[in-house]
């Protein structure tokens, strides 16, 4: 499992993982394209969660930032919350959300003539996000200042954004997301970085782990010689709605 | 406002701006999304001009470029043109081109198996413009051979470009164009440059106080490591148009 | 004739260039954006022809990669596939592909929670295809470690992986492609470099070589800072299908 390497899967996987008879799934093994399966839905959700634990330490380490609607003092608790039964679940993508610990940002609104999402026909555009979480920007060169699993982290924080955006557009229903058709990955690296797509797939993970198969996307990664602010990550996306 | 930093409103501001009872806009206001206040609209006006004779006192301090349809001689006084009767106006958005004293180039034709734009179904995709006036290329690295405002005013001249092929693609009547709907803005940068949004902005700029809020658009702006021909700045846009 | 420069053209182009009635046309001609005359096609599929014999004698000194589907011991005879009447012709875009000597590779998968492409509408989204023959990676800088006309075969190589997606996507049968409408093209160069125009010219000519007027696209041409397993060229595309 990308991210854990050198540690035990139980220092890593959150408890649930443990409890719903995931222990078993196979490492390494990586889903085909097609229906999923719940076994591969199970193994991305432990992608994620796995991979955001990992970054959560890196950053607890650093003194870092907070990770949207998490305790950062005790991570494994946070992201067992499928068992939590305060917010009633409005629908099986924000079900998922919450079973992986994961709470969309605010939807950032951009300060300039620019705004952060259009609808045409059915094809909705959303903005390039840059890695942030709650607030903070997410900065660096990979490969450099940030290794590929804090890549991959801040590209989850893009593909939240995203989410974030999307949810917007949808006047705060995300069941009106029918696919995500596609993202554009710019990472932040010098001219001899070459794992562009290990530090998106942190995004497209994500996707998948939230939204199963309607998550699977085209996509294009590449590196940008500088992004906004510094940040470490940028990506679009383009969706279609209903 | 951008680009006018240190140096009084009077000179800077075309005379037409203290004309039209817009000298006592409050300045660093920023215009929120939604329907377009006639206040917000003379805040564009004024800031794109602003940039715009920036960019002509610098150009001229270098012997550079003549910007399209504008007498450098006496850039205030082209600027002006709300009173000019001598063109008569086919529409709103040519009145609007007019009073800010920019003229649309001829709509470049690559010389090569690529087309400035092609329509499908109502979603018009328009090639990448690179950063030209007057047939002169705007070159160089942004933040290091030209500083972010200069960059900007390049920016500015891509969305001209795009505006040209955008008509050129309507048969001339820029009525048709229904809405901006995404930019991508390449900024030809060096790898710590980090304000590729306000090089962007330009041409986001220049959108919305051309077209009102049709001008709203999706975008992301991020570096480039290097551009066709050394030009500083490329942008690629998507328009509905009916 | 880009590629060929200092060699006479009876060394350079394909016998069939040559028996075919092409002989006198005029070098340097360039095409103008319209109905495709015959003459036109023929200058393409010269250029094409020609770009790809110089890439497999530079590839062939190097000891490097087979050329999807041709004979590297002997490139022209490979590539005079016009009176070769074991493969029945489907159709017409088949048919160019065998006149070129081209055979689409297989159309890649990725490894990944991403798909190769997505159809929303008519529209199909085609992820980044990295410049690969048949199996192996075309690496390096363009402007450092490949020249321009490498860089211009690893953009082909990338163009005929973008065909292949599109062939997938419609079940096989290329004839459902109403329209090439935009590619993005990210060259893997240096800051210094501003010749991506002629390395993505590589994939605009095989477009059109291939398909005719439908292959002519919107297109942006970009210096990435770095690219995907060090590739040299990676292109995205838009397609309108039926």
């Amino acid at each position: 499992m990308r991210g854990v390497r050198g540690r035990a899967a139980t220092d890593i996987l959150p408890a649930w993982a443990f409890e719903t008879g995931w222990r078993h799934w196979p490492p390494g093994a990586r889903d085909g394209i097609g229906a999923m399966s719940r076994g591969a839905l199970a193994r991305d959700l432990r992608r994620v969660a796995g991979a955001a634990e990992v970054f959560f330490a890196k950053v607890k380490q650093q003194g870092g930032f907070a990770f949207p609607g998490r305790d950062l003092a005790s991570p494994r608790r946070a992201a067992c919350r499928h068992d939590d039964k305060e917010n009633p679940m409005s629908n099986e993508i924000e079900e998922r959300l919450q079973t992986l610990g994961l709470t969309l940002p605010d939807a950032p609104v951009p300060a300039a003539n620019y705004v952060p999402y259009v609808l045409t026909g059915n094809t909705l555009y959303v903005s390039g996000q840059i890695s942030m979480m709650d607030g903070e920007l997410i900065k660096g060169k990979v490969g450099a200042d940030l290794d590929v699993d804090q890549g991959a982290a801040a590209a989850m924080a893009c593909a939240l954004s995203l989410l974030a955006q999307v949810k917007a557009a949808c006047g705060g229903d995300l069941t009106r997301l029918k696919r995500v058709v596609k993202l554009v990955g710019f990472v932040n690296s010098l001219g001899n970085f070459t794992d562009q797509p290990k530090v998106i797939n942190g995004a497209s993970d994500l996707m998948v782990a939230v939204l199963g198969d309607k998550g699977r996307h085209a996509r294009s990664a590449v590196s940008a010689a500088a992004l906004p602010l510094g940040v470490a990550v940028e990506i679009e996306g383009i969706f279609e709605v209903e």
